[in-house]
């Protein structure tokens, strides 16, 4: 019953890291590490591999630059069949540092952009590509850029990019059924080399929804992360992924020993979740920064004045 | 862009009475109907209209019971559209107590049953039709009873049953949008002369997703509660389910105030929502009981243990 190809993601440490200025210990990401290769998930992503020139190692743990030697002291001594990814920004990278993949315990390298930025990040992939590694481009904010554009886009990427996999990347967590089921048709339609992912937020209670409707009109990438973690009201959960794909590789327990052993105790230090400001931002499609804002203001639980704000712009 | 025959019912009272023995206060109920009505919701649930000659006036709240004078308590002063329901059980009813419609506060009484009890459902469904009352059949755990038993009872419900909304209730949230599609389509199919309606459970976090699902195949009656409110992992919420619909009636700030007000505090005293034990009773379509009961027990939290036990019940 299950389809082979399917390939999971996990970005618990990567878009968890959003929420804590990527500063997980080393002792906690490799309990993530050991229970995510134990549960046979295909691929783990740590974090960001930025310049420490541009972002202060004052400011930012470990996980906004990911260096190699970094992610060797994760992966060592557990046994794992999961590869490593992490997230390149254009125009972010050192490129200098970047081994070739071969030379590095790093497998993936992915690049967020907005459609506007297409060009940039092709280019930008292919750099990586070059090297040796898996790349994908993650189009972000797909909700705000369904347009004529959107194909235009599209088109690009399967000329000229050597990206193995192009992701939907609802970012607002605007999307529901019907429109990840016309989205992942038009990717499939123009991308007739590449492989489709899906990664989904939580604002509408409707990240996990939306990735079983990528599943079912075939794309074959899809992240999620343990109990949910991400900016805002965060992702897809992992847990529920696997318990719902029925590949017997996979193994949940790992998880659930992880969740109550290293989440429970984290989602009472930081938030993330189904939390009111982040569900309006979702209805209207809007960045959550506004409802971030608010969660870290005194008035974190006015949920009805957030809205007047959000449907009359001009009120001061 | 909006189908005006969609209708909303709010069991927020009636689902949530089921964590707290039916118990809320006046108070509380009547800024429930309140806000409810505010926001143009079409119908309101508050309970079960039991026998005390059943059900001990010690052991439950006034919501168990749902007589005329209490609910005439709740309603009184607040302007409102927002028509009433109860939820009459079969065996449980004081036939005698049952006013006419006409001279009820009560609008609806909905019944709910399982596959094999449809006979008595539609006896007792019927006796209200006569009454004058609106009337439902709720068909419950309906991911347990998908076989041909469920078309038999279905036209039987056609043929004999004067209820004029026939539930899908996914007991056990277990559904996904292909199971919801192809049940509504089924329910759609054989009863030709009643509307549909879709009752979800948010164990994996696929309510909201399910109820929308219904909505695309036509289903135009929907059950929600206020920020998620009822047993267990609890229901579809209806903030989502108005921010969702386009019809200008409903307004959305009624239900945002009343959350920051009083559902805060209330999910501080009570818990629902997305919690693991009641995600992995999802998964294997079980009845949330076990889950329930560890819950209130001293390894609430021992997800992995929980788990082992649900794939091999014969373990003592």
């Amino acid at each position: 019953m299950f389809r082979d190809k399917i390939k999971i993601l996990d970005c618990t440490i990567r878009d968890g890291g959003l929420i804590n200025n990527h500063d997980f210990d080393l002792r906690f990401v490799r309990e993530v590490y050991k229970a995510v290769s134990a549960a046979g998930v295909d691929y783990i992503e740590l974090g960001y591999k930025n310049s420490d020139k541009i972002f202060s190692r004052d400011e930012y743990g470990a996980w906004k630059f990911c260096q190699d030697d970094d992610i060797k002291k994760v992966v060592e001594g557990i046994e794992s069949k999961t590869k490593i990814s992490v997230m390149g920004d254009i125009g972010r990278v050192d490129m200098d540092k970047v081994l070739p993949a071969k030379d590095s315990p790093i497998d993936m390298i992915r690049t967020a952009a907005y459609v506007k930025d297409i060009d940039k990040a092709i280019t930008h992939t292919n750099q990586f590509s070059d090297l040796g590694y898996e790349t994908t481009i993650n189009i972000m904010a797909i909700s705000r850029d369904q347009g004529p554009e959107l194909d235009e886009a599209l088109h690009q990427i399967e000329a000229e990019c050597q990206a193995n996999v192009i992701y939907i990347v609802d970012s607002f967590g605007h999307l529901y059924q019907e429109s990840v089921e016309n989205l992942v048709k038009r990717f499939k339609t123009i991308l007739k080399t590449k492989e489709v992912g899906f990664h989904g937020h939580n604002n509408l209670q409707l990240a996990f929804s939306n990735t079983i409707e990528a599943i079912i009109h075939d794309a074959n990438y899809l992240d999620a992360t343990v109990y949910g973690i991400g900016r805002a009201a965060g992702n897809c959960t992992l847990e529920l992924l696997l318990g719902f794909l029925k590949n017997p590789k996979f193994d949940l327990r790992p998880i659930l020993e992880l969740i109550s052993k290293e989440f429970l105790p984290l989602r009472n230090q930081i938030e993330w979740g189904y939390i009111i400001p982040y569900a309006l931002a979702g209805i209207f499609n809007e960045h959550p920064k506004a409802a971030m804002a608010l969660r870290n203001g005194d008035k974190k639980d006015n949920y009805r004045e957030f809205y007047e704000n959000l449907i009359s712009p001009e009120v001061e």
